[in-house]
């Protein structure tokens, strides 16, 4: 295992070179973890069913919670801490003035212990994140684990590098005529003050970890806020994360939790006070957008939600490119931030390495291989998971009925029969041919397992369509099949002038949706689907500012 | 002289180290510079007065320019062209597309040279500077020549730091199961688009300069809007910045001037339009604040003004202490944002090298110092130079006349004889006792050579009162007088607090105002004297956005 400090650069090193490196591990084999890790985990998860959530923070007016499971479709009877934001924010404003005088470089040090804490409680979190977010074990253990979890380190790797991007002093001497004038300068790093950190429900740990080692090593203290429907995770999180504060006899409400329900959403009172400095966001773009333009004198930082795009020009790998389409147009039901949406061909249909394909072969050839998955259980369970939400299934719903409208349903939505979960909230891929490119419907994000297939006239105008959707409702994941250069370079150009970032010809065993700590960039901030970056220096560097002393040499 | 990429080396390490360093000649001697040219750019200036100004820049819509001389108070009889704004950024974007092509490192290189091409103009721009603004010729020369230049070069190391924290380009390796993953990546600097550089009259070049360089290297065109007041400083350093573009083959609307009268303001026509992705304004606060709270989807970077504070506890050095304090309330007759309004005081007096010193006694001597300069045409010239508004006549004229109200004139202003121009608008230093430390009048800017001496009960209450007016109405720059170790950490905490940095015990031959590029951090952002910072990597950083592209190895 790697010292904190070891993992801090190289970290460090992978965010320079844009190399893979990972600080955790993806996988949770009992060869790595032991026999005993995954039944602790399984029965502390177990243990907290039915019962109060313990959470030794300030300002608890009482108890709240109302989380249903995605699997079991029954409610899992934990309740959490209902919080007095005034008492809160108090507490949270303490910590933050013991932790100013903390050293940068050991608070980056302590936000890998933290990340340490997090990882070593993933057994348990991945439980929790099935029953909250519907994700699979393995993808909880292995998205909401590992991979945020690198995101978290990467976050803290840049805020480490902006808070350290200045010495804390330095000594100045400069020749005013005959004489020469030395003074001690100091700089102090002041934070914004506390950040309200909002989740989203089906994968709260991606976004959450990042904001919260950014916020945490610039200074400012934590208000984590879940989403009503996915509590536990996060205060499994933020307990564990309080431990670490306390071991290190810091003040242990740098970082608390802020649960509300859909009846009295919480949030809005932390917005309304001055003292609150910075919003981490991810969640609606309806929500985000609002944050952005209403928000002032506060720093905001969106991740919301944006139309996926997938255009196909030709291939030299049908196989492949069907696949991979097909694996993501079921990974977690589709809800992912990633997960493609609107695929885009042209009419005439696509050269291939298997020859000339008509549009409606491509169209089937996908449908096909969704149903390889849909079809079979297991594969489904694994894949697909289940549906945070009901909210998912009256939209396919609602697709399905008014179909007729948009184009003809190519592949219809039902439940598929989870082996260990017969209640689960299940669905599998609805895929609609659109009739007209121009249809709403394509222009709006449809949070779960729908996607079109939509033809046009040409290459380049399904491109131009994919392009235009992207600019004007958000994307945050474009993907690009061709086998011709001059048209991977117009659809390089096209997606950086929608701020969509673009992938070329993916396919094998990683999947569509796969962002990489460290390496890939998450977000522009150039079109609707967010204003913030994973992980670029404009994600951290104004969430702190910098206040000058200085005075002749030797004086003080 | 230093290669361009050494000059860029040198700048990069003096913000590391943040020590003394320039790349700029502090003095206009013709020891230095020759003989010829300072007439060169005397001759210049004078053959421009009564002429049109000619940029040769697209959207010329007929001719506009109403300046007057703060020295001869005659029209300088200069138009420059009127624009067609939708012209102007067509242009601008135009530009922008090209220049988004050029390698972050040429655009840094290109920078140096832009830098050095002002400085080539500096005689003929520190008489212009002098004939709009005010300034003294030295200080035009140096202020708002070298000075400028310097904190100009070192945004341009901050901006051309963040447009390197990534490679152009990844190569990425990671095994998913047994199989390999190799993916290329390309990381695209996407410009947020037009940058509208709004300017202050009094001294445009210390602030035009870091955002012209800023928003240049991350990529976006400039429009440089002047004040209708200082319009010739700015149009001769456009005039300069687009020859260099050109003998790069550069499109040289990368920098446009759009001047404007006071009658017919044109900033809001920019503010409307969506391809104006940034705006950096430098001027009043009630502009500033407006447009940090009503301008959305643009970046606004903002500084202001402030009411600047000295506090007075005690000094080892009362003839230094006085002596700088009374040379900034004359310095370009305090028309600078770092210029001292409030002096504060124990109503007990204070301890000195001295002994014990009354406040009264404090307050006399530092009219008597300031005296001495006001009574002596030369020194005046060089110290005070002159108004460069109207309103700021009347505002002295306005205070003296309801000093009653707050308190006791300790010295009336009045013009001072310039030995060169009998025509100049010069106003001595107006220095007010006030009677209640609370009293309204000091809780506003008074911009010119106006200031308060304020006593209270005692020295705390005094920094007290000071750090509650920089958070209030903000504060550039504040100043404290203590030779006790414990009220100077108490002073050092309480303007943290405020957001207001701070010198101790300055005195000898750096003026109190001097804030030193590479080294000293002018604005914090956390008051409401500005949002930005001179330089930090926030004030770059958000400047551009990044998209990426990425395919299997060897695919493209």
């Amino acid at each position: 295992m790697l010292s904190h400090s070891e993992t801090l650069q190289r970290a460090t090193d992978a965010c320079r070179t844009r190399q893979h490196w990972s600080a955790f591990a993806e996988t949770p084999s009992s060869k790595l973890h032991g026999e005993q890790a995954p039944i602790d985990g399984q029965q502390a998860f177990e243990r907290q069913l039915g019962k109060p959530f313990e959470l030794d923070q300030p300002g608890e007016t009482g108890r709240l919670g109302k989380e249903i499971s995605p699997y079991t479709q029954q409610a899992l009877g934990i309740d959490y801490p209902a919080v007095d934001v005034e008492v809160l924010c108090q507490a949270a404003l303490k910590a933050m003035r013991q932790w100013q005088t903390v050293d940068p470089n050991k608070r980056a040090l302590i936000g890998v212990e933290m990340l340490r804490a997090l990882e070593a409680q993933l057994f348990e979190n991945s439980h929790a994140t099935m029953h909250t977010a519907g994700q699979s074990f393995m993808m909880g253990f292995v998205g909401s684990g590992a991979n945020s979890l690198d995101r978290g380190l990467e976050a803290l790797v840049y805020g480490h590098k902006a808070m350290t991007d200045l010495p804390a002093t330095a000594l100045w001497h400069k020749p005013f005529g005959a004489h020469t004038v030395a003074l001690e300068k100091r700089y102090h790093f002041v934070p914004r003050g506390i950040a309200l950190v909002i989740c989203c429900a089906s994968f709260p740990a991606w976004n959450a970890y990042p904001a919260i080692m950014a916020n945490l090593v610039t200074g400012n203290p934590v208000v984590l806020k879940p989403h009503p429907g996915g509590i536990l995770p996060m205060a499994i999180s933020v307990r564990a994360l309080r431990e670490v504060l306390l071991r290190h006899n810091i003040d242990p409400n740098l970082i608390t939790l802020a649960a509300d329900t859909r009846d009295a959403p919480i949030a809005g009172q932390f917005l309304d006070r001055s003292d609150v400095g910075i919003v981490d966001f991810t969640g609606s773009q309806r929500f985000g957008s609002w944050l952005e333009q209403n928000v002032r004198n506060k720093r905001v930082y969106t991740e919301t939600s944006g139309v996926n795009s997938v255009v196909i020009e030709s291939t030299n790998d049908l196989d492949g490119m069907v696949d991979a389409i097909a694996h993501s147009l079921c990974l977690f039901s589709a809800q992912m931030c990633t997960s493609p949406q609107n695929i885009h061909l042209p009419r005439q249909g696509i050269a291939s390495d298997q020859g000339h394909i008509s549009a409606a072969e491509v169209a089937e050839r996908i449908v096909a291989r969704v149903e390889d998955r849909a079809s079979n259980p297991a594969k489904a369970a694994a894949i697909c998971g289940a549906l945070q939400s009901d909210a998912t299934l009256q939209m396919l719903a609602g697709l399905q009925k008014n179909a007729e409208s948009a184009g003809k349903v190519l592949r219809a939505s039902g439940p598929y029969e989870h082996p260990d979960y017969p209640q689960a909230r299940t669905a599998t891929p609805l895929i609609i041919e659109a009739a007209d490119p121009g249809h709403e419907a394509l222009l709006q994000e449809h949070f779960g397992p729908a996607s079109f297939i939509i033809t046009h006239d040409s290459a380049e105008a399904a491109l131009a369509s994919a392009a235009a959707a992207a600019l004007q409702c958000g994307a945050i994941a474009t993907h690009v099949y061709s086998s011709d250069r001059a048209f991977q370079d117009n659809a390089e150009q096209a997606f950086v002038a929608a701020g969509a970032s673009t992938t070329f010809n993916l396919s094998g065993p990683m999947p569509l949706n796969y962002a990489a700590a460290y390496s890939d960039l998450h977000v522009t901030g150039l079109n609707p689907a967010g204003n913030a970056c994973l992980t670029d220096l404009a994600f951290v560097c104004d969430r702190f500012r910098m206040v000058q002393a200085r005075w002749p040499q030797g004086s003080r």
